[in-house]
């Protein structure tokens, strides 16, 4: 952060000096000749252009700043989706047109990804270091005071736009997300902001605004991502910051509904949409959307989702140490970051591989097609295979349903190969979220449940009454918000899938399952990005969890030390060598004889 | 807060003795007689228990008392709101019994709500004098960390829930809502369930638990008359305090999550309800929700809402004190509340008269009532009257639909007296909460403007493609939520309503009419709350707003004295006499010469 002023700036002043010098040069010319265009009109009008300039600034300049952040990072995450769809609607076409020459096909849907994957390991490395991985964990060691030289300078921002987008681009076989870098850019961005307002303003630095602006940023990065103004705060907040001011939080809020709105306007206007919807809409009808005794399987699904999660944060832990400690990986990782980043992806994808395996994973969907299947309102199973929706021929659901496996095979199988696929995808050295990947792979635990309840409970679980169906979406959406969740300790996530499906009606069982999830994994596994810190050795300060409870049950005994070596009165130089040799503490007790230290043990 | 330890927790370990006692008695018994059942099993069970009572309290006893807590509040609740809708519907049918006779009609309308009133104020004055209002500003001093003696003691629960009850059966004439008084009972069931814990578990008092039980109860007040818990836990910290920890947040959602749970079970439990729905339920198509153009008029709505917020808490800050002043009310006030309220209550009852002024007001629905038919999906204006929805006999809707004054004339008629008259209201000295009612006002200006809109926009404002009509409930949303929003200074109330009516689909421009009228109300009035404070003087010490622009503007200039009265070297008796009269300082400066001492003054 201690980089001299931008160029960018410095441009922006020179600017500002030629339109000075225009001006005087103007009222030069104006004098020379006689005519003068009423001096008392130009007077009166640069008066109301003062008190326009004067009113504008009594606003606060932060908010035009945070205006400008949240609409500038709309656009950017915008226009990287479009480019992301168009060039990987290419690449499908591709496939398709290649017909039935099975090696092409299979070249074709292992090289583009590999290609891409190594291209945006090699590029964005070869700039900065820091590009790499998600970024929240080195963000969450920012924000805790700790200063990381150079991790939110501007030259980042290039390397990690590219990358992110390479990385997106590969689509579904890397199974890959944009939140955790989208933070970073935003983060990225806020501090260069901070920087021109500071030269501009010609104030001094500031460091409580700087972080002010950042806490805002990070609201902005996931808001823009997710289209969800509010859950973006609430979710930037809990795996961010152990504490925060309601100031930052009206801050973060509106930057954050600008970005949204932006990100859902550019939908808009480029006709995606007809009007303002959500990210990612499902129409669920909202009659019934369960019943009473059906909380009880949410309860379920949230400890199958919390157990899940421990699994998951354990052997991710194990496998980013284990990589770093292989002498193959290790060396590869430390010279041959594209090499590495090469062989893993070929091994993902040629698994992914739809006439081979892949069948199994539907893996033909994107990732945004994976979500939006498994929020499906329809159930799969058991449905006449005569109605109207099931025999439509787009319909995503059907590449679920494989012939024999059917569609609890599947989903299983699905569950079981991206359990590990995932977790070698985060050991890549590319710039890449985690969080969509997990909240996928959460929906699919959710859409497992709810299909085989609606396989066991035909007619729901209502017994008098006209039969009230089990929703299967609903324990999908449930699934998300609980398994993502409790990977990142975050109970936000219940609010985060209700605003980016614009459904509320299982807002109370979401939020159980994601309590309960979360009770399971915050006793038994640090979270994921805590988890990041902890294997990078990130000099972070962990905050006193239990502070109150600790404080009283923690006795003397606990951190005594029982094995004291004393030296008697009238010991001669053979004793003092023993007890040098015998510890190694500093001082030694001098007592009246030999065997007057007790040391107390047992209880009592 | 300085009570010995009340006589329930005695009684549990008397409770406790005994057991142990009778434990003893039997195994005296057991031993005398040769038959032993199994001593063995007996231990082993004994180990089992003690292990499980230990697993249970790993857990951490905060959860339980923070679940008993949400469960209990949620239970109070919703006996209330039964409660009060049996006897406001008993009152209806005697008042619809009564036929024609207008004497009498009119005494069962205004002695009804004027002596549950006076016996609401002079009941709970009689037993504590600080169970009036709605306690949210004396509850904002606690948290802030003054210490108000007994203002959370048990002993005014009993008095405000009584007192409450009172209010809330009054009925739409009195026009006061529950949500404040009902916090405050529930910080004060959490101080109690506090002592019984530090009793219970013998462990020292300890501030901050205190503190962080406080937090969670205020979320569980909010969420419990909602059944919102995630705004309910936002708009508490946006309203109490200015900086949170994200364990308080935790802890608030658990709690508020039980609380809110349990009030809708009990909706289902009781029969009100099939399923578990929201509590203002809405059914809105979300299809179209808004046109993209609309923003424009959601903006205007902010603005307006925002302006009236302003109008609306200063000429409430103004009654408030004007009350206190003015020698007649204020001597009521000080000895006689009963009768200040008898006389309000009398005067505001006698102008809601439905056969008078009332039939412009729509003065026979209850407060829900109000709020369901103003969040009707339907567009009052220009529909066909044969429309099924319209023909139906029961409509609320046909309530605002005056003959002679359409429902324009009654929308604007309700906003012009509601004003005053809901400003009156905050002067009655029983408990009441103050949040309701400019929920429903700003739902009312809301629904206003859509009306307007609908009338001017037939079509919509598509242009091309089908006709995309106007949702006049979208506005009453948001006005909804940008009125009390900016009345109390909080944000979260945009989620408040998408909580309570379970309708996500106008979130993005509820929340940009929530920012516009904040920006406008925080910029120019204190929060309704912070109003209180100032009226009462609570001592209550400000956050620092405006700290970083602050600490760079102020100058000595402005905090310097300007007037210094100065003795010369040379004077005296008389000149020091002079001195002494013309100033009250300690301290007078001596100079060589009078006129020395020069104070600049003027810009320069």
């Amino acid at each position: 952060m201690e980089h001299p002023v931008p160029g960018g700036v410095r441009g922006e002043k020179d600017a500002e000096r030629d339109e000075e010098e225009e001006e005087e040069e103007e009222r030069v010319l104006v004098s020379k000749h006689t005519w003068r265009p009423c001096p008392t009109a130009r007077r009166r009008l640069r008066v109301c252009l003062e008190w326009v300039k004067r009113q504008l600034f009594r606003v606060g300049e932060d908010w035009y700043f945070l205006f400008i952040l949240g609409v500038l990072m709309a656009t950017i995450s915008f226009m990287m989706d479009h480019l992301v769809s168009r060039v990987y609607a290419a690449h499908c076409w591709l496939y398709q047109e290649l017909g039935d020459i099975g090696v092409l096909k299979y070249l074709s849907w292992t090289l583009y990804p590999t290609a891409l994957a190594t291209f945006s390991s090699g590029f964005s490395q070869s700039i900065t270091p820091y590009s790499a991985g998600s970024g929240i964990p080195e963000l969450k060691t920012i924000l805790m005071g700790v200063v990381l030289e150079d991790y939110l300078a501007i030259q980042n921002f290039g390397a990690k736009v590219v990358g992110l987008t390479c990385t997106l681009m590969c689509g579904s076989s890397v199974f890959l997300g944009k939140v955790g870098p989208y933070v970073h850019l935003s983060a990225m961005a806020a501090a260069y902001l901070g920087k021109m307002r500071t030269s501009v303003m010609k104030e001094y630095e500031n460091k409580f605004k700087q972080r002010e602006m950042l806490v805002a940023a990070q609201a902005v990065g996931v808001a823009t991502v997710f289209g969800a103004p509010i859950s973006g705060v609430l979710f930037s907040i809990e795996v961010m910051s152990p504490h925060f001011a309601v100031r930052d939080y009206w801050r973060g809020f509106f930057a954050a509904t600008c970005g949204a709105f932006m990100f859902r306007l550019l939908t808009v206007w480029s006709g995606e949409q007809e009007t303002i919807v959500a990210v990612f809409k499902i129409d669920l009808k909202i009659d019934f959307p369960f019943d009473l005794l059906e909380t009880f399987f949410f309860v379920i699904l949230g400890v199958v989702c919390g157990l899940v999660a421990c699994a998951y944060l354990f052997c991710q832990r194990w496998m980013m140490v284990a990589v770093k400690r292989n002498w193959l990986t290790a060396k590869l990782l430390a010279t041959d970051k594209p090499v590495y980043t090469a062989l893993a992806v070929l091994l993902l994808s040629s698994i992914t591989f739809p006439p081979g395996l892949g069948q199994l994973m539907a893996s033909r969907l994107t990732m945004k097609e994976y979500l939006t299947s498994l929020l499906d309102p329809h159930t799969w199973w058991g449905q006449p295979p005569n109605a109207s929706w099931a025999a439509e021929p787009g319909g995503l659901w059907q590449e679920w349903d494989h012939p024999s496996a059917t569609i609890f095979g599947t989903l299983a199988f699905f569950l079981l190969m991206k359990f590990w696929m995932l977790i070698l995808a985060t050991t890549l050295p590319l710039p890449a979220g985690y969080f969509m990947p997990i909240f996928i792979y959460g929906a699919a635990i959710g859409r497992l449940l709810g299909e085989v309840l609606a396989l066991l409970f035909p007619r729901g679980l209502h017994s008098q009454g006209p039969p009230r169906l089990i929703i299967p979406a609903g324990y999908a959406l449930a699934g998300a918000a609980a398994f993502s969740g409790s990977v990142t300790h975050a109970v936000s996530t219940a609010l985060l899938v209700c605003e980016a499906t614009g459904h509320l009606g299982h807002l109370l069982p979401t939020v159980l399952a994601v309590l309960v999830a979360n009770a399971i994994t915050q006793k038994h596994q640090p979270s994921f990005y805590d988890a990041g810190i902890i294997v990078k050795n990130l000099p972070y300060l962990p905050p006193i969890r239990s502070r109150h409870t600790a404080s009283y049950r923690v006795v003397v005994e606990e951190f005594m030390q029982r094995q004291v070596v004393a030296l008697a009165k009238g010991d001669g130089f053979q004793e003092v060598l023993e007890a040098l040799d015998a510890a190694s503490d500093a001082e030694y007790p001098v007592v009246e004889s030999a065997g007057s230290v007790h040391t107390k043990s047992g209880p009592n």
